[in-house]
């Protein structure tokens, strides 16, 4: 099995007054590591990756290789810059990451061919395998079908990452056909947006790129497992177990706030440990977390 | 006149091999005092400050009120991090700027309160007058009235630049009166979106924040004085003879692509002078550019 094949975990980079929150981190990786996850992203978008500077992001690299004990790192690697771009390859290599996840961040809007000058670049730049990846929804840049089978075709293109796949099993299962029809054989396939993960994993995608698991592994190894076993039906049923979780990510503007909000809960991080002007949820709305959180018993 | 009046000139930030460069800034700063418009504003988004590092930033700041010889220098000093804004003002200030331009860049999407406190933390930390820049289309937040009148409120804020306004005049005009309704009297109000500039000022704006006035300001400087000396007409006729330019801004998905491509075709600046991964126009793009340029009379 690929080691870019089952669940990916995406642990927070909790910060304390504006510094990098070392011990904190370090106890998310160790947290992921125990529970068993197939791989850690270090520095995804959960990861608060474009808030932070070069050394803050090669520190958090570092640590993540050193505490994961094995268990593969990828770390992100993107910026609105190019040469940046290159940058945290290097510090990613130096950390020892076993590959790259690499997003089109944008600024200026991107063209296609911007976005694959800076995938080449990249793939040409460094022997680690890199993963395409895909957030329209923080990035404000979509990879079309073309454009993905274009990137995944150049060497060092190992994995795709894609967004939410559609709620109904047949178009879930369109979906990833098509971008599995568009990509060489090998490239897995990762969905991410975590409420469509089952369906992602079911419909025939390899991972599972995972904010819930960067803070709660348990459960998502449930929904993982479930469908990497061929029970489907089990994997659906966790994945609806954890719909109140869910609707709070549709609701709260995105899932960072929400994990972010848990984990400060559960004690694994500190109050306020996004990077300001990020300020996390209300009172109020932490309050809503807490009681979901507790109902369906997540607070290990 | 408030010095956040007329006419506003954002020139590019011209790189060379990814360095900052320093001659042809200078040159653009040079050409925008001796055309006379109002003040210059160094490092929008024209002028590439998301993908510029700290050093870069301070040094063009440095440079834009040096070779501006008295016409005051705005320094945008925007970024995805609390504390790396008011690093940046720090360098504004000590640059000699004679007030801060501040975007709400996103990468995870701002709530209201995120952004109000951004600007009441870099309002509080600065004595400098600060400029609200909503610039929806690249930062990916919208300000409503309600928070332009939150943070307008604010001391230390100076003006609000608003996004393009509506093509129909009496819809500019009831645009504008909304925003001025909601903000102190003595903030002003400068419009963006060049198309619509003539519309803005002939609405009561009080500057144009221009893309193509820093790469062309005579044209820019027509349409502004027809507007400010009460003949709205010649205003509005000097900006249609443009609108071939316009639709360039459109049709190539944004501006800063064809400004750049003709400081390069004026010589003004080297080739590919856009920050990668953001290559600038193609070939036959740039021939379409340069046959408006030409067609316009705008080669001086």
């Amino acid at each position: 099995m690929s080691m870019f094949s089952g669940l990916s975990a995406f642990p927070l980079t909790p910060l304390r007054d504006d510094a990098l929150d070392e011990g904190a981190f370090v106890g998310l990786v160790g947290r992921l590591r125990d529970a068993g996850v197939d791989s850690i992203t270090a520095l995804g978008s959960t990861g608060s990756y474009p808030y932070l500077d070069r050394a803050e992001r090669a520190r958090v690299a570092r640590l993540a290789v050193e505490h994961a004990a094995g268990t593969p790192v990828f770390v992100g690697v993107g910026d609105l810059r190019t040469s940046r771009v290159l940058h945290r390859i290097d510090d990613a290599e130096a950390a020892g990451a076993s590959g790259l996840l690499l997003a089109a961040m944008s600024y200026q809007r991107l063209t296609d061919d911007d976005v694959f000058e800076l995938f080449r670049t990249a793939t040409e730049h460094t022997e680690l395998p890199v993963i395409l990846y895909d957030n329209p929804g923080t990035t404000h840049f979509s990879f079309s079908i073309e454009l993905i089978a274009r990137v995944a075709a150049l060497p060092g293109v190992a994995a795709v990452k894609i967004p939410s796949v559609p709620a109904d099993p047949a178009a879930a299962q369109e979906r990833v056909d098509a971008v599995r029809g568009s990509i060489p054989a090998g490239v897995t396939i990762g969905v991410s947006g975590d409420a469509s993960a089952a369906n992602g994993l079911n419909a025939g995608c390899d991972a599972w790129n995972s904010v819930i698991a960067g803070t709660l592994p348990a459960p998502a190894l449930e929904i993982t497992r479930a469908a990497q076993e061929g029970r489907p039906a089990d994997a659906v049923a966790a994945s609806e177990r954890l719909a109140p979780l869910w609707n709070l990510f549709t609701e709260f503007g995105g899932s960072i706030r929400v994990v972010a909000a848990i984990a400060e809960m559960l004690g694994l991080v500190g109050e306020r440990s996004l990077p300001l002007p990020l300020q996390g949820l209300t009172a109020p709305q932490r309050a809503r977390v807490a009681e979901v959180v507790r109902g369906l018993g997540l607070t290990a």
